[in-house]
């Protein structure tokens, strides 16, 4: 194991935190996916994540295992609510660096943004 | 062409209008995208664009040409910044049932999280 | 304008060569979205681009404004045949350092597992 | 639990199944990431799971621990070979109607195409 992972293990316990962005797109529900984008939200606090809602998906940041097993339960969820089919995207960050919440992310643009 | 597209050139004016989330990765510029991230920022307030920045990406609101001339002149900026390479997720809606904007999706959802 | 612009000028003679992968998602017209996705690859055969269909979306080689229009005229089909909304997610990689095809993409990752 | 949630178990023995498109982007090691890709695409390979490499990532089939423990396992690989960053894009399906491979979604695409 390289250095870098050891890295990892003493900056984080041997957790990887991520920040994700997820987007649930449901099909063979109907035009209005509303309904089952709210029952994901309510997954994602159940679970105790820090969220983000925002216009075409939910900013999710937390403990890879603890985020990928809500996201997983928000499948579970919509198929149950009785989508047949669901299409869903993810974009995830993980870093060894340093440590950045989403809001570390915003700021360091806003502040990119006053300088100029 | 069918009685569909007729309805989007009489609700539209020909305009088809997107909400897009849009994520600019610059490679070999190292670590830091912020400043990258800040120019592409730029990039669409010069062009009139609404948009919202959240912690994985940019929400843009706007009549498809506009948004998408936007997008190709944010990579333009960030290889003129010196990104010799660009890998870039588009997230994209459009509809032709009715209009939504950015803030009635998210209002959508937390409706239906207030009912619940 | 920067060397590097110049650049892309000298290298493409003006052009913006893009890889992307496109990924449609028609919502309220059922589970299937094979029909949805069979037109597309039509619109993109019709303006003459070079794709490959994978099991989870489109590569698609080409420059910048042709695969962008005919990117917009996707969703204009797709509506079209009667999907009130569509959601698509698009990657799309940009470079100014080298010339590489979806091609040599796939290539140059096979190459380094043959090596190893 | 519902009679859908029901279904599944019957049916897939309280396995969910998923078609995964996955593009995994190193931060901060340079423009080119061959080196990384095929790492993870060794990873993939290791964990026994089916794979296609495309130009712009890689479809993976299989159940949803499986594919999305190996998912982790690659960027903590990637972490160790020297990247401090990374950004991955996931796109994600699961259905409960019926069984569906990746070799199927894109038959069912090709079989539409010759038919018209």
């Amino acid at each position: 194991m390289s250095s870098t992972a050891l890295l990892i293990l003493v900056v984080e316990g041997g957790i990887v935190r991520v920040i994700v962005d997820l987007c649930v797109v449901p099909l063979g529900v109907g035009v209005s996916v509303s309904r089952e984008v709210a029952a994901c939200q309510k997954v994602l606090d159940e679970a105790g994540l820090h969220t983000v809602l925002h216009a075409y998906g939910t900013n999710i940041e937390g403990d890879w295992d603890e985020v990928f097993d809500a996201i997983k339960r928000c499948h579970e969820v919509v198929h149950e609510m009785g989508a047949p089919r669901i299409s869903t995207t993810i974009k995830l960050g993980t870093r060894t660096d340093r440590k950045q919440s989403m809001q570390d992310k915003v700021r360091s643009v806003e502040q990119r943004l006053r300088q100029d």
